[in-house]
């Protein structure tokens, strides 16, 4: 039986994982792929001073010295596991270059530098397999290249970070605060000590950029649309969306609309029927609707060594496979053909419409709410419902919270600039987008 | 640019859904494929009498002659949706044996004549689509052929049958009973004239023996698996199962439980925090387990014209990339390779363990369910609830639900048989198997 060898840059949690099940499902592999797959070389930047090992690798084949791996005769593909941007770009490029396939784990960098990968892939026929660089287990990559081949896409909408909705469902259940349940998390290992990248919105924004341009066939730049975390989101917001029917997720998503992109990430409050609000947890979840497949719902693990390696693990057999093969006419990594993208502009605030929860802290006192909603009408907002609760305190503000219609970006934000100069409502308010596009659909 | 010539046998709904989205995605498909896909040739039963016209194909090219159109030279692969078993089956073979991929949305020739329809593909080399046989445009049939291709597959549970599902979501959110339910969804068309294949869970099983297959690599035979339908479903046992915190779906279920296969299909309570549970009128969904990959659900359209036909094309799709490729190691049909499939032994009744609800009509007086719970006890069952709710009817019987621990089928139907012999209860009963493994995993 031929053999598959596999040089592995970065032995962290992903990488050990995928060492592992390779190791673990040999016989499996073999029963589904006739091939073996093995562990040729791996390389780490600490695999001496912290004396790692790796199930069946010898010792020396094991170091710190990435080129060597990947330069290896005997390496077919390489898996790069390190994560970051400039080092992995530079791996992944120089594999390409030796005409080696990749699968990666890394959305960074695809997410910053992936025309560039992509471009050099594609020259060289090599095959680039990133499953595990979004929603870990969740074969979402492989679906939106194979299953939607036909379709055109017409939504994506997913939960992509785990350390969020962690979060987010922890303060839904528990009732605690954002800076408490983040400590949790961190102590509980969902979260890192610098949470930024998490909690800011960044590592959604890499993924639905990957995503986008799967489903659109368009170079995505991720400076150029709207990524908001969590960081803002109260108790008392997710207390007033539950009352109101909703829950509260970080969401991002990508559609096309008119020939152009709309992208964002931020926290969205879903109906609680919505198939999205439901997913719980570290879980993932992508929602994708097809004009002819119609929605469809993905839910798995995001992340985890085991689950991210398993989407590693996947990539490699489908590399194992063309190896094996020697056609030259595999499917694309990017899914379009490289000389049929096309990069499609991003909405402009103006352009995108959505609806929108808003709470003030205003003056418990009559007419209040007519300059409010005065000044809302002059922006062309409509408002849906409107909560007046408690008590005011002893300045006399009290929470008041609207929501609105569909309304533009940009209406809103005129329409809140001018709101809060008035002297009935306190400057500081908090402003979450509401589900309005019919996504909720089982 | 090339061109691939499809063979259409079966202008139905689904044929005719795959005409025209092959026709409207045509300049979409070149984008991502690099390679046209075109309608050559198109055979029907009823081409002339019912005057039907597909997009884009001449008249000339339509007719009654399925072997004509399986038989053209400029047809490069043939699309079976015909539906049913021995027609199909020869249409199948004959064109494997001309070597000409064959893409099928057919359930039903699978689960009966598959064996001899993968060993016919495997010894031609021959591609064999098959994704739109299971739950329409959702893509389990890819899923389970290349995600989990590295991963031991501990269960699949899937509602299969969007007309059992519609059934009885309208019987939880209306109260209806099975009767009427029936009829509107007859009146709808969401249920055949005849429903027996479906309600009675033929269909389902038909299903859940491919899915088996391809994530086990064993042969299954639909007769030889407890296959029960939801005709006997209440709605009384609805609302019972509403007040526990339950809902009834019709679940499809596979999984390896010490070298045998646990394969049934049956109505099942499942938590209503399940993400099953959640999934509600003509909508499928498939749970799939895998040890690395961990829980995963996959929801979408389970039928209709235009899913179906999204997931026919996607595969079309990809045998046009192999047709291009030339090279010879795709995917197995069967997922496994030929000579690496064994089969299965099926677990037997005193193998299979479940949790249950189980009703009675018993008389409502002292001793009663000290009688009954030691039947139960006898036979190794314990209980976990018990309610006894309303008052007796004239003749002293009222109604008596329990829910049990975890017990054998076999010690069940023991138990049920002597307990129905007991004078303080009516010989009827209601048994549904309650979800017990865990799959509650949000």
């Amino acid at each position: 039986m031929k053999k598959i060898c596999v040089g592995i840059l970065g032995l962290g949690t992903v990488g050990s994982g995928v060492v592992n099940l390779l190791d673990e499902q040999r016989e499996l592999i073999k029963r589904r792929l006739g091939v073996e797959i093995c562990v040729s070389r791996v390389a780490d930047r600490s695999v001496f001073t912290k004396n790692k090992t790796a199930r069946g690798v010898a010792p020396e084949n094991m170091g710190t010295d990435f080129e060597a791996v990947i330069d290896a005769p005997e390496v077919h593909v390489v898996a790069e596991l390190i994560g970051g941007t400039d080092d992995a770009r530079r791996h992944i490029l120089r594999a390409i270059g030796k005409e080696k396939p990749v699968v990666t784990a890394n959305k960074a960098v695809l997410a910053v530098h992936g025309e560039e990968i992509f471009a050099a892939a594609e020259k060289a026929g090599c095959p680039l397999g990133f499953e595990a660089s979004v929603a870990g287990g969740i074969p979402i990559v492989r679906n939106l290249r194979e299953a939607f081949a036909a379709d055109k896409i017409e939504r994506l909408a997913g939960i992509l970070n785990g350390t969020c909705n962690y979060i987010l469902s922890c303060m839904t259940e528990v009732g605690a605060d954002f800076g408490e349940t983040l400590k949790r998390a961190q102590e509980l290992g969902y979260a890192e000590a610098d949470p930024a990248f998490d909690i800011d919105g960044v590592d959604a924004s890499h993924k639905i950029a990957i995503l986008a341009n799967l489903a659109y066939g368009t170079p995505v730049d991720v400076e150029e649309y709207h990524t908001e975390g969590i960081r803002h989101i109260t108790s008392v917001d997710i207390d007033f969306a539950r009352e109101l029917g909703y829950r509260i997720k970080l969401i991002a998503m990508a559609g096309e609309k008119a020939g152009k992109l709309d992208i964002r990430v931020h926290p969205m409050m879903l109906p609680e029927s919505h198939p999205l609000a439901q997913v719980g947890g570290v879980y993932n979840a992508v929602a994708v609707s097809g004009v002819n497949a119609g929605p469809q719902v993905f839910i798995g693990k995001g992340a985890g060594s085991e689950a991210t390696a398993s989407a590693v693990v996947g990539d490699i057999i489908e590399v194992a496979r063309w190896l094996e093969n020697g056609g030259d006419s595999r499917i694309p990594a990017a899914a379009f053909l490289p000389d049929q993208r096309a990069r499609l502009d991003i909405l402009a605030p103006r352009e995108i419409s959505t609806r929108f929860y808003v709470r003030f802290a205003a003056l418990d006192k009559p007419g209040v709410l007519s300059r409010i909603s005065g000044v809302f009408g002059e922006h062309d907002i409509s408002l849906e419902t409107v909560v007046q609760k408690g008590r005011a305190d002893e300045d006399g503000y009290a929470r008041l919270v609207l929501l609105t219609h569909k309304a533009t970006e940009e209406n809103m934000q005129n329409a809140l600039e001018e709101i809060s100069r008035l002297d009935v409502v306190q400057p500081a308010y908090a402003l979450i987008r509401v589900e309005s596009d019919g996504m909720a659909f089982m």
